[in-house]
């Protein structure tokens, strides 16, 4: 999903910062969708990333800026253990290979991690020296990746910036099975009149940027002087933490309470477990002073999700 | 010479903790030497882990605790980039990779990590949930093998314990030519009458442990009820931290003027560029209450290798 924005975004403007884009290579296991009113040459391919010499030949045309997004996701990287690491690590590192041994070649590689890579007990915020303890198979996979961007880029290799994305907040689309899922389901369904379900309590914290947002982060990392980050390539993003409760409150400034009386309370014992041990709140200080910017508030997500997915509220 | 260390007390003992010990498998890429006075029948085979079908042969007897040591040292994996990365990071994943596929198995796995998973800058004391951002590719490899270590012991595949030695001092045989060398160097050699060349100025600090105190590390993580650990799998070792200048005064209370008169000041800027991205300093406090125990003085250190390497100075 973010993946797509971004792709839209560079087809449509044609700039990466203060350069031109040529063109744009999207590459999926699936075909991806091409960016519709592009201003600059998209080619679509389609292949997988965990197979060896794959990699290289994508290479071939040697891209100045490569963002690599590909990942099995969280649930799947659970359910299914040798393919979340084929795909996640393998892919990431045959990927970070090819480039390696290309000469003459040193491309910036903008990675996404996830929050995903922190482990439950965290403190009140979690600050930019805090271990990577992952408890998912997907995070673990994401903290080797980091620790691979760092090493690639520190031997010359490349020129790696990894950011660990917050979960990304109103989600557009249908609701989908991720755990996560109700942290947008609960804002977007309300909007457009349809029943959501909440599985855990209000006082639930978390942590939370935009689509639009997530594009930007991918963006300023792309074009970003490297040498200003040093050595330590991977950054938390700046995010807002809210309580489910006050994302409930927020929604209701913006859209009344009919549209909040649509949040069904089902509370689902297998997600409230899992949300126990994911991060509440983070101080993003280093990707701050970076550049990196957020939304400064909840109601800011939400009024990003109407005017970019063009929703018609009752008040707007 | 850990590793040796190691095997001469659990074969000589025929103990690990509290249980007997059925047998000793050796396996290394260069025949191991059988250890002396050996109680139990030891096996000694060579093979090279990196090669994907050996870690499954190699654990056909369904050893129950198994201590993976291998490494390519710090110098050679940032000479040999490749190298590295398929001995260390592969090694280590092809073994946990063969116990994960046997069914009804589940052996303590031992890793050694390093304090090389950590990079500068560091806080005064390096806490336990200081992030790890390794500056050497041995580090980086390191630093991954951890996190698999927890996922697949997480995942219930293995029962992993990771220790993060501190640097082993007084290392005993011949000077060599290992960057922190001369942390031993500087006590072994004048001990035994000879010359040693100190390249750095008496006020480095580092983090120190001695080779029987790396032994007891290693029989504790075997050994210890892993659910008190809980998901974090990875801790840092116990050690001492001193100056270079109060190794010296403490090998001058032991062995006198004299001895310490044999240590000649050589600057090395290469060793002292190195040096000064060296974590000094720890707060090892989890393994403290897990039991892990190190020495409580650099003086202790030198008696320990006066005692276990039978050294004959003029002042004991």
């Amino acid at each position: 999903m973010v993946g797509q924005k971004l792709a839209q975004n560079l087809a449509a403007t044609g700039r990466i910062g203060a350069n031109d884009v040529t063109r744009l290579e999207l590459f999926d296991v699936v075909p991806a969708p091409v960016p519709a009113n592009a201003v600059i040459p998209v080619n679509v391919r389609e292949g997988d990333l965990s197979s060896q010499s794959v990699a290289g030949e994508l290479l071939s045309d040697r891209p100045a800026v490569i963002f690599h997004l590909a990942a099995i996701v969280s649930g799947e990287a659970e359910a299914d253990f040798e393919k979340g690491y084929r795909i996640n690590l393998d892919g990431t590192r045959y990927l970070f290979e090819a480039i390696c041994q290309m000469p003459d070649y040193w491309p910036r590689v903008v990675f996404t991690s996830s929050i995903a890579v922190f482990g439950a007990p965290f403190p009140d915020a979690i600050g930019d020296d805090f271990h990577t303890t992952p408890l998912t198979s997907y995070g673990t996979q994401k903290a080797i990746g980091e620790l691979l961007l760092s090493d690639f880029s520190r031997r010359g290799f490349m020129d790696g910036v990894g950011i660990r994305l917050p979960t990304i907040c109103v989600r557009p689309g249908k609701p989908n099975k991720a755990a996560s899922g109700f942290f947008s389901n609960i804002i977007r369904e309300p909007l457009a009149g349809l029943e959501a379900v909440l599985p855990v309590s209000e006082d639930v914290r978390h942590w939370h940027a935009s689509p639009r947002a997530a594009v930007g982060f991918l963006l300023h990392a792309a074009t970003i002087d490297s040498s200003t980050i040093g050595p330590r390539r991977n950054l938390t993003m700046p995010g807002i933490s809210v309580t489910v409760g006050e994302q409930i409150a927020a929604l209701e400034k913006i859209a009344g309470a009919d549209t909040v009386s649509l949040i069904r309370r089902e509370p689902d014992e297998a997600i409230i477990k899992m949300v126990a041990g994911w991060p509440q709140n983070f101080d993003a200080t280093r990707a701050a002073r970076l550049g990196f910017q957020a939304e400064t508030s909840f109601e800011e997500i939400i009024r990003v999700h109407i005017e970019d997915e063009a929703v018609t509220t009752g008040n707007n």
